[in-house]
């Protein structure tokens, strides 16, 4: 379970009967409607057969509970996206030979071996479908109150966008398969997520998100910080291996000096000269924009042979493997990572609103 | 609260009566002596004028409760350290004027001024103090289990010192001020830090922790991956930015023929021939040494005159502060990253077990 | 969500599309078979119109996530059972026209009249197949530690039960449609139920659990104790208005000297002469079997004309209702609290393996 | 820890060093002075050698964190009462030879031998004065928004008060050592404790807990009741074996016709004509008042001569205890039911405060 006040598990295996979330805590008379909830499922889809897998999920999905009328009730939120088109015929190959870097083996040995392993189980890319119709809600939610976030795709392998303007992310993000704010950016990273696929290898790249209009106070130190809270959550999308916010690793080879955002007054409000910070400081947010990046591995499966072992005869083998892979979650990890986000910030706004009406007395 | 099983956490003001921890849920029976706690609490210290903060605390803990004839009992462990080196003459001038980058703003709007500003409060470095005496204990626990934490500085501005062996880790870390594993660098890096220091600036670093023998099977996915848990218990510390697993930010930049582990078999148990992953996949310890890399930022708390905003008079100003700070808090996180990361787990190790055992059966 | 290593969480309204339960941390390899789950399922029927509500629910489940091969996986269950027999046309009568000691009221201005009031929405005794599916699952848990637990009918109104042994419990509580372990006092329970639904009235009772084989130490005290968790877990059975562990009410009008259960030695174990503690002491499993005795008030919806209001003009009005209810909610209770009581047992038996495989050693 | 929002812990040994309570979450700006937790903690004083314990505790607390000039800051308070009048003397006794219906034997098996068994460890009354000052706080916390808390003692042994009025026990209750709203009730129950103290003997009690002024809406089900969360809560304290809402067991044996409380308006506003449920339907605050009991059985330490068995023979031997033991708990209890009362109110007045100021839209 994430969150405190705005909570929500995931659960399915990408083999299974259905994959889904459960959001318990949200508050009543939000309007979540049918064609919302399938557009934000739809930018998960990459459409494009020439850099995505061929699955064809059908991505429809069943409102279980906590809906009425179109809008949330206040009760526990159940939604189920039934599995379709599941090809299980290639997952025994690596039942036992598990695919180096994968949850295959951590898998079977914390689970002794009563995992589903079939498509990767709980591993597969596939849950990611339950984290964005939980995310999708939360953007509801927090945008009563005026907040909204975006993500896109900061780089891909060498390929970097570098800055681009919140303008540009709103309004290009979509429009190319490899969710990228810069066009031109766009067809390199094609290009290259194009020729990856053809040798048959993946590659990773970066993610970046933005969250836009967060008042000042968002976060709980000393242990629930916002950003600390917002790790957590990002942690829980397959392939990620680190996050930064702000200046993030670069501010380590910076002085204080330079790094340092100088506080100003614009329009009678406080505000900051630049962002290096990402928008939070003591783990709270100060009213900028939150930005942060989350590097993401090249997906372990790959159609090159490679080493691995048996796990029956503990023997050394290799393995090459068959079926259909993303040659680079990354940028389907986009809509993910921006809905992940929109969970943590619902979950600290209901937090933070609790105290400023609390103060305010009755 | 840090974990669920094992659980930790922290509380007390830099300049209020003291700092400390509360750990519910410490299995009896650990031995735990003043002399070893004194020991963890001294690795917080640089002790060199040169590069460090004058504040002389002195770390005197009193051990409340939890703890009889020199064990813990099983019930709520608290431990305080009473503060005593306090001087708070120069904070008058932070109230009302916040430090740029630095939690003074985002507190005192999230706490609608009633916050403890003197000597940053809650964010104050101070409060690490509570934290290696937690992970102190954490630390105790989980080495009944074998497993064994080091953290050391990776880096300070752009001195790197690269890969390091385990051994030069544990060998060299506490035979420099800065806590480096690599004897050349140290100096390097102290001098660095000593020109900062002289220009009334700070600097910023990457501390690295690695975590050994753990079995496979630690973390909890979908959520509690133990990636995330580690991640949001980091964050707790003040000035991180960032941080990363394995090969962490370079593998967004690799194929993923070039980024798997490949898996193999050594003296009849199964590992991998290199560890990118940083022993970490799918949210679970897959037997390889945990290896992450924290970025922190400069300190905020520089001598050089900066911009910022009267919070009274709501007009623009500027700052040139007086007072003790430590030019680079990276170094003074070393014992910090390394206890942190002992809590996590020791909370996944109990996890964990609740499981094995289950499955041995009665 | 009920529990801290075995997390149950329930969802769905009555006459939505359907109710469930997910439980996380449920160790991998357990067989879970469907014939197991429909018996469970069907303790909750009464099948006797004489004394039960007419509505014939089907409770069909749906297996969505967590089981493979009729074995748990280790990851998150989700089990659905959809609503079938919905009759809603009588449900307007209720919407502005709150039932008396009904969840109507509150419901309406907790949830701003957003909540699904069909049916009684989440408030209605429909939600408590979820509620057996799950303990259903957490009885398999504990059984393989050797832990069961029963629960009977222990009175309805005035006809009272009185000591039984678990014998009788076992082997007559279901074989009548009142659930008693005593077969006259079956008989007088339900002519005495037969006779408040033929006057369109409703009748309390009480529903008495007992769990057998638990080691001694179950129970995290200072704050989680067991009789604590459990009680807090009774009170999510809709009607539930008090608890009380073996003599219960009783010891308040007891001497020290009659209430304490003297300590002896059986078979070369400890034991005590008398179970007036009902198993329970300082919080913590003592061996003996835990004993408690749960209050149902009478189902506040009956066929009588009742004084209410009408929440649109605010205005004094009268309610008389049409519909299917049942007229004692105590006799379909006692699987409920049976499975409810495994929840919390599951969940503590983990906590306990914890810290036992723990102080074994690696 | 109690809580979600408003989150309570307790720890400290009955003969270590010191007790005290960790909150977390507590809103800023609340003043709490010395003065009212003093008098709070001398409520928990009965003073009179006749029916009390002669152990004096001083009571001293001392303020580590979270308050600073007389108000909350908002961040974790944490207050300590330091043991003074400890007497050891008399423990060895029953180190190995468990009083019965005491936590000695189960503590001993839970904790393997390392407990702190002196008076009692964390079992002993003395951790119930952390209670109240951490209760005291939440009082203050709901006074903010109307909301008070009163208990009283209902009933020792077969001395029972019956139904007293708000002003009585506001008036009464402190006015006599046995903490009774009604003077004449409270003689007859002080000679009982008397001449049950004379023997050498225990007895129960039933303490009654009155909250007034919540609104409409606290508690979260289907998990998170309000009458679920308080009676956790209530198992916290030591000698708790039952409790029951409104009319509780009574309830049991009514039919739905005499059980109901029939809706009207009063005042342009919504309330029931009598309150047999307690202030709770379908686990939310109705707006009546929240009425409890709560069943304390007699205190297990007596002075006759008890069976019971050696733990290092395993042999089965009597105990005639020594030492200082208090005849009725009962009475004692009063200040602590009322603020571990408030201290659940505070949370899910804080929980239910964030969703009403969602709904106000920003």
């Amino acid at each position: 379970m994430l969150g405190r006040m705005f909570k929500v598990s995931f659960f399915g295996e990408s083999h299974g009967k259905a994959i889904g979330t459960l959001i318990e805590g949200c508050p009543p008379g939000i309007n979540i409607d049918s064609d919302y909830l399938s557009n934000e499922l739809k930018k998960r889809k990459i459409n494009d057969p020439t850099i995505s897998t061929q699955r064809r999920e059908e991505d429809k999905f069943n409102i279980v509970s906590g809906i009425f009328n179109n809008h949330t009730t206040g009760s526990p939120i159940t939604i189920i996206i039934y599995n379709k088109d599941i090809d299980s015929t290639h997952y025994d190959q690596i039942r036992f030979r598990p695919r180096p870097s994968h949850a295959d083996y951590t898998a079977y040995v914390k689970y002794h071996g009563f995992n589903d392993y079939r498509g990767g189980g709980i591993f597969s890319g596939r849950l990611t479908a339950a984290m964005v119709i939980a995310g999708a809600i939360a953007k509801k939610v927090i945008k009563k109150w005026g907040i909204e976030v975006y993500a896109h795709t900061y780089s891909v392998g060498h390929i970097e966008v570098g800055d681009v303007s919140v303008e540009s992310i709103k309004e290009n993000t979509y429009r190319n398969p490899v969710r990228c704010a810069d066009p031109e950016k766009a067809k390199q990273i094609y290009e290259l997520i194009k020729e990856t696929r053809m040798r048959g290898d993946s590659i990773g790249g970066i993610v970046e998100c933005i969250a836009l209009n967060l008042p000042v106070g968002l976060g709980e130190p000393p242990i629930d910080t916002l950003d600390g809270d917002i790790s957590k959550a990002i942690f829980t999308i397959p392939g990620v291996k680190g996050i930064e916010f702000g200046k993030g690793f670069q501010l380590s080879r910076m002085y204080g000096s330079q790094a340092n955002d100088p506080l100003t007054i614009r329009n009678g409000k406080i505000t900051t000269e630049r962002n290096y910070s990402g928008g939070i400081n003591g783990g709270i947010s100060n009213g900028m924009p939150i930005r942060f990046r989350v590097a993401f591995k090249p997906t372990p499966s790959i159609y090159l042979e490679q080493k691995t072992v048996d796990l029956q005869s503990m023997t050394e083998t290799e393995i090459k493997l068959k079926g259909r892979f993303d040659p680079c979650i990354t940028i389907r990890a986009v809509p993910i990572v921006e809905n992940i986000t929109a969970i943590v910030i619902a979950d600290h706004l209901l937090r933070w609103l609790a105290w400023e009406k609390y103060l305010e007395g009755s």
